[in-house]
């Protein structure tokens, strides 16, 4: 842990200790909570057969949490995790998997992030042609 | 497991048993995933100081999964799902906590839900007069 971020957590945990009994109940007290060492990054994505998330079911959904570690129902949550910090959270910049085989059957698919990245909300939602190619987008975040 | 699930669940594996190989590669096999015994429930709830998601930073955000069992980084995910459980996911109709003790101080928080419940997908906003008020509502699901 870099000095700074130990002095903070320090601090808080002082703060924690000082302002706790002064704010009555446990309730009433604000309770930094980890926001104040880094900003959240939790995500829900979940993936349907359909044109739109408005109309599709939701099939499948998995949890990615990527601060302060990657976890979560992901498959590879410390993969998709890694991906989404080199595009800083974009989704449409993930790269396409090189040499992806699918076919051209239409069966649509629907993906959908929701959720924050590095405390800023997310909401995203994306029409693949069939699960094949849903796959093949980034190289590990869409495939749950 | 009820009879029927069992033989759902034996169906299922046969159909990936006998179709996957026909399917090409591995990506192009649809795979029925988890859902097909059970609807997913994923879900991220953040909360941050204003009165709007659309304008307040997330300071702390958590995952939920309530299915097939409890997990994610709610401190308290196994008595937040059976509270979403009891009221069928409806965010509105959690109960408030008994003796809570809040002051009035208006320091505005707003708390997000979204992802998925039992398939369908959940988009929820709800503004609380402060911290403390937001604790007490619902035992445990706000309590993060």
């Amino acid at each position: 842990m870099p000095t700074t971020a130990r002095w903070a957590a320090t601090l808080t945990l002082t703060a924690t200790a000082v302002c706790g009994p002064l704010g009555g109940t446990a309730l009433a007290a604000p309770g930094p909570g980890p926001s104040a060492l880094y900003a959240p990054s939790a995500l829900v994505l979940s993936v349907g057969h359909g044109h739109s998330a408005a109309t599709a079911t939701a099939e499948r959904a998995v949890t990615l949490n990527c601060a302060p570690t990657a976890s979560g129902t992901h498959p590879d949550a410390p993969r998709a995790c890694a991906e989404l910090r080199e595009t800083g959270g974009d989704f449409d910049a993930l790269s396409v998997r090189a040499g992806a085989m699918c076919t051209k059957q239409f069966d649509p698919v629907v993906v959908t992030v929701d959720g924050v990245w590095q405390g800023k909300r997310v909401a995203y939602e994306r029409t693949f042609a069939n699960e094949c190619v849903k796959n093949s987008y980034g190289m590990n975040v869409f495939t749950f």
